[in-house]
C-alpha cells in the first residue's frame, strides 16, 4: 500500500521536481503525476511511435512554443490537429499576432474589428495577409494530392524565421494530419481559390492510408490528446488497426458522462482495441494551457 | 425589475408548461428557458434559416428520433455533424442495435467484441454489416462529388423501413454536411473501397461552397449547436459570409474558460461577426441528452 | 441485454413521461431517468426515511415551490440544508423578492445595492427586514437550545401566507438541519443580537444526536442530494451510523477527479458504510435548477 | 494592447518561472498567471491581512505541507476550512495515514475497512485513535468556550513532532474558523463525548466576532480560496463587514452558470461589497491539487 505524499514546497523548485512530486499525492495532481511517469516512459520506449492530437485554440493559448519543441524533441510521429490550429499558426507565422484582453465587449470588438477567443483576440484583417500568402503561393500548393502534402507544401513556404508548427513539421519531415480542414481559416483559402476558378485535387481519404499504416506498422504506440475532437478521435479510429496504444495520456476539460469522445476515459478504449489491455495510460482533468507545460517540461 | 418566479410544480404538468416556468426561474433553469423562447421565434420566423450543429454520440444516446423530429418538422435547412453520428446512424438503420450497460469492464468487453461510448455499447460486429452495405451499393455512392451528396446517396439506399437521420434528410431534401468524415466510421468504409482499388472524387471543399451560400443567401439564420466540435465551428465559419445569426442556441458541457470554440459562449461570435450584434442567444450548460429533449418538446 | 431506446417525442408530452424514456436513453438521459425510478421506489417503500439536502442558493434559482412540495408530499424526515438556503427563504417569506437579471455590471450593482447571485439579485436592504423580524421576534426564539428548535422557531413566527420551507418544516414538524448556520445571514442575526447583549444558548452539537437517531433508528434510509456541501456531508455523516442509504439520488456541477465530497460518487459511499452494497443509487451531473423540477415532476 | 507570449520551454525550468511566463499566455493559463501575480501583491502588502479558505479533502489530496507552508510564510491571518480538512489532519499528525489507490472495488473496500476519497482512502480504524485522543485531552478540551479555541487547544496537544495545519495554526497563534466542525469527524468526536455524559460550552456564534473584527478592522483585506464551500462563504460573509477585498484569488471546479457560492466569479462580490470595486482577482477554473503547488511555489 503506498502512502500519499505530500508535496513539499521547496523555494526554487524545478516544474519536474513537482510533477514527479504530484504523483504520489492525491486526486488530479496524482493523475497529471502519472500521465508524466508515462510521458517520459513512452519517450524512452525507442519502439513506440507517438501520436500527438491537438485540439483547442493552444496557439492563441500561448501552447506554440512548448508544442514546436515537443515536435522537436518528442519524438512524435505524427500530429493530428484542428484546421483552426493550424491557421492560428499561419497567422503568426506571418508575422500577425494574438492579443490579450481581460475584459471585452464584443460588440466593440466587432467595430474595431477584433474576433475573441475567450481572453485572446486577434484582428481580423489577418485574414487578408493569409489570403496574399496562398495567392502568392498557390501554384506550388496545386501540386498536393492530399492533405498532410498541402500541409507539408504550407510549412516549406512559411518564412523561415518565424517559429511555427508547420514549417518544423516540414523540416522534421513528419506528416499532419487534419482531417477537418476544410473547417477553418486555411479551408476558406482554399474554397475562395477554387472559387476564383483554380483547380486543386485533394483527396480527403488518401491520408488515412498514412496513419492507418503508421499505427499498423509500428511495435507499440503511444498517445497524447490534448483536448478531445477530431485528432482525439481520428488517431483513436487508426489505433483500432494496431493493437492498441501501449501509452495514452489525455488532457481534457470535457467530461465522461455526457458520452462523447473529447470527455471519454482513456480506459474506454480498452473495449474498442485502442488502448492495449495492458496498456498505461492516465486522463488529466484540466485546462491544457495549465496542464500541458506542466507535463512537457516534467519530461523534457 | 422581473421576479423570480418559483416553478409550480404540477401532476400532470407537460414539459412546455415545464420550459415556459423555467424561463422566470434562475440560473440553468432560465437559460434553458431563454434557449426555448429563442428557438420558437426562431422557428414562426419565415425568413430565417436554421443550421443544426450535432456532435457527441447523440444516436446511442437516444436522441435520434428527437434529432429526426427536429429535421421533419423543425423548418431545418442543413444538419452539420460529425462522421461517428452518422455511422451509429447507419447502423441503426442497417438493423442494428445500441445497448444500455450501467457497470462495465473494459478488458471484458474487448474480449466480448464489445465496443463502449460511456453507458452504451455495440457489438464490433455492426462494422461487417456496414462494410457488407458499402460493398453493395458502392457503384451508387461513386458518382458523389462531394461529401453531401455523397451523404445523400446513403440515405437514398438505406432500408426505408428504419428510422434514420441519413434517410430523413434525403426525404426532405437537407443536406447534411460533414467536414470530418474521413474521421469516422464512414470514412474507413470509403478508405477500404479505395483499398480495394475502387475509385471515387469527392471534393471536401465542394461542399463550402453550398453552406456559405447557405448562409449568405438567407435574410436571418438560426443556429442550434447541440455539442461543440467541428459541427458548431463549420457553421459559425459559415455565419461569417452572412450578417450573423440572428438567434442562436447552445447546449454544451464544456467550459469558456478553456478557450476553446466548444465551450465559448455565443456572444464571443458577436466580436467575429458569427452572431448579430443585437441578435437573441442562449447557452445552455447541460448535458444534451437531458436538454436537448427538453429543448424540442417545449416548441414541438 | 438492454436496448438504448430512442425518446419519442409526442406533442403534449408530459415531464414524467419523457423521464420515464429518459431511463432506456444513454449518457445523463439514463442516469436522469434511473434517479426518477429510483425516488420512485423510496417513496413507495414505507419503511424508509428520507433525508433530503440542498445546497447551493435553491431558492435565488427559483425552486422553492418544489422544495417545499417534496416536503410536503415526498415523505421527507429530515432536511438538511446551508443558512444561505434559509436566509434567502425567510426573506422571500418576509415579503422580499429576487430578481432576474441577464446582463450585469457589479460595480454598477453595487452602488444600486443590489446583491447579484449569477443571473439573480436582490436588494441589500432585505437585511433591514430580516433584522426587524429578528429583533421582534427575539424573545421567543432565544428559548431554543439547538439549532433545529431555533429553526423551528422561526418557522412558526414566519408569516403563515407566505409559502416557505422553514414555515412548512414546522408545519409538518420536520426537523431542519443546519451545521453551518453560522455562516449565513441568520448567522449573522444571531451574532448581531449578541453584540447587543441579548443571550442566546444553542447547542450546535445537540442537533446531531436527533439526526443519528434518525438514520440508526430506521428500517431503511434514502438520500437525496441537491449539490453537495455540507448538506450532503452532514447526511452521509449520519448514514455511518445507520446501515447505509438503501437508495441515494444525487444533482452535483461538481466533478469525482477533484476529490471533493460535492462531487463524489454515491458508489464511494459503499466503501464508508454510507451506501449499503445492494443500494440503488444515480448520480446526476446537472445544474439542479434543471434536473430537480425534472426529477420532482417525474415522480409526483 | 499586451501581445500573447508563448510559453518558452526550458529544461531546467522553475515552477517559478513557469507561471511567471503564464501570466502573458491565454485562457486558463492567463488567470493561474494573474493569480500569481496577485499573492505576490497581497504578500508584499503588508496592511494587509489575509483570509485563507480551505474546503475539498485537500490533506487526502497531499496539499498538508504547502497548507503549513502557507501559513507559516505566508502572513495567513485566518484559517477558514471544514471539519473534514482538520479531521483529516488530526488522523495524520497523529501518525495514520492517507493511502494511494488507483483502481478500487468499493464493496471490497467495505469489507476490508477502507474509506475511499476517490483515489485515496484510508482505514476506518483511524476513527479509534482519533477517539482515543479525545477522551484522554478531553479535560483540556473542554475549557473551550468557542470553536476556535477548542481548535487551538486540539493544535495545542497533538503531537509536536508531525506535521499539521492544526499544530501550525497553534505555534503561530493563527484562528481556524470552522462553522460547520459538528459536520465532521471532530464533531462526532464532540458529539461522542457529549453522549457519555461529558460538557463542553461552545458557542457557535462566538467566533463571528473574530473574524469580523478581523475584516473590519484591517486596512486592506485579501481572500484566497481553495474550493468553494462554507470556507469561501464565511469569509466572503465578513467581509462584507470591512471595505470589501482588494486582493482575491479562487481555484474551483464548479461552475459559475449553476449559480451556487463556490463556482460564483469574485467578481460578484463587488456587488455586495465583498469585494472592492477596483480590486485585483482571478479565477482560476482547475483542479485545486494542480493549480495550489503552481501558485504556492511560484510566490514562495
Amino acid at each position: 500500500m503506498d502512502k500519499v505524499r505530500h508535496i513539499t514546497p521547496e523555494k526554487e523548485m524545478k516544474v519536474s521536481q513537482l510533477v514527479e512530486q504530484m504523483k504520489d499525492a492525491g486526486f488530479g495532481a496524482r493523475n497529471l503525476g502519472q500521465a508524466s511517469q508515462i510521458f517520459k516512459e513512452m519517450l524512452q520506449d525507442k519502439d513506440c511511435k507517438i501520436f500527438l492530437g491537438i485540439a483547442g485554440a493552444m496557439v492563441p493559448g500561448g501552447m506554440k512554443k512548448i508544442i514546436i519543441d515537443m515536435i522537436n524533441r518528442g519524438r512524435i510521429s505524427a500530429l493530428v490537429t484542428t484546421g483552426a490550429t493550424l491557421t492560428h499558426d499561419m497567422i503568426e507565422a506571418l508575422g500577425e499576432i494574438h492579443y490579450q484582453c481581460d475584459f471585452w465587449d464584443d460588440r466593440d470588438f466587432q467595430d474595431k474589428g477584433y474576433d475573441r477567443m475567450h481572453n485572446v483576440f486577434m484582428k481580423s484583417e489577418v485574414y487578408e495577409i493569409l489570403e496574399k500568402f496562398f495567392i502568392e503561393n498557390w501554384q506550388k500548393f496545386q501540386e498536393a494530392r492530399n492533405i498532410t502534402t498541402f500541409l507539408r507544401k504550407i510549412g516549406e513556404f512559411l518564412p523561415e524565421r518565424e517559429e511555427s508548427i508547420l514549417r518544423i513539421c516540414y523540416e522534421k519531415n513528419i506528416p499532419i494530419f487534419c482531417p477537418g480542414i476544410a473547417d477553418s481559416g486555411i479551408g476558406l483559402m482554399i474554397w475562395g481559390r477554387l472559387m476564383e476558378g483554380r483547380k486543386i485535387e485533394i483527396d480527403t481519404f488518401d491520408d488515412m492510408k498514412e496513419i492507418i499504416d503508421l499505427a499498423w506498422s509500428s511495435e507499440k504506440n503511444g498517445v497524447i490528446y490534448v483536448g478531445g475532437g477530431i485528432p482525439k478521435n481520428f488517431i483513436q479510429q487508426s489505433l483500432q488497426f494496431s493493437k492498441g496504444a501501449t501509452y495514452g495520456i489525455q488532457i481534457t476539460t470535457d467530461m465522461a458522462e455526457s458520452g462523447g469522445s473529447s470527455g471519454a476515459l482513456l480506459a474506454e478504449g480498452i473495449s474498442w482495441g485502442k488502448m492495449k489491455k495492458n496498456g498505461k495510460f492516465a486522463d488529466v482533468f484540466c485546462d491544457a494551457t495549465i496542464a500541458l507545460p506542466l507535463l512537457w517540461m516534467s519530461v523534457k
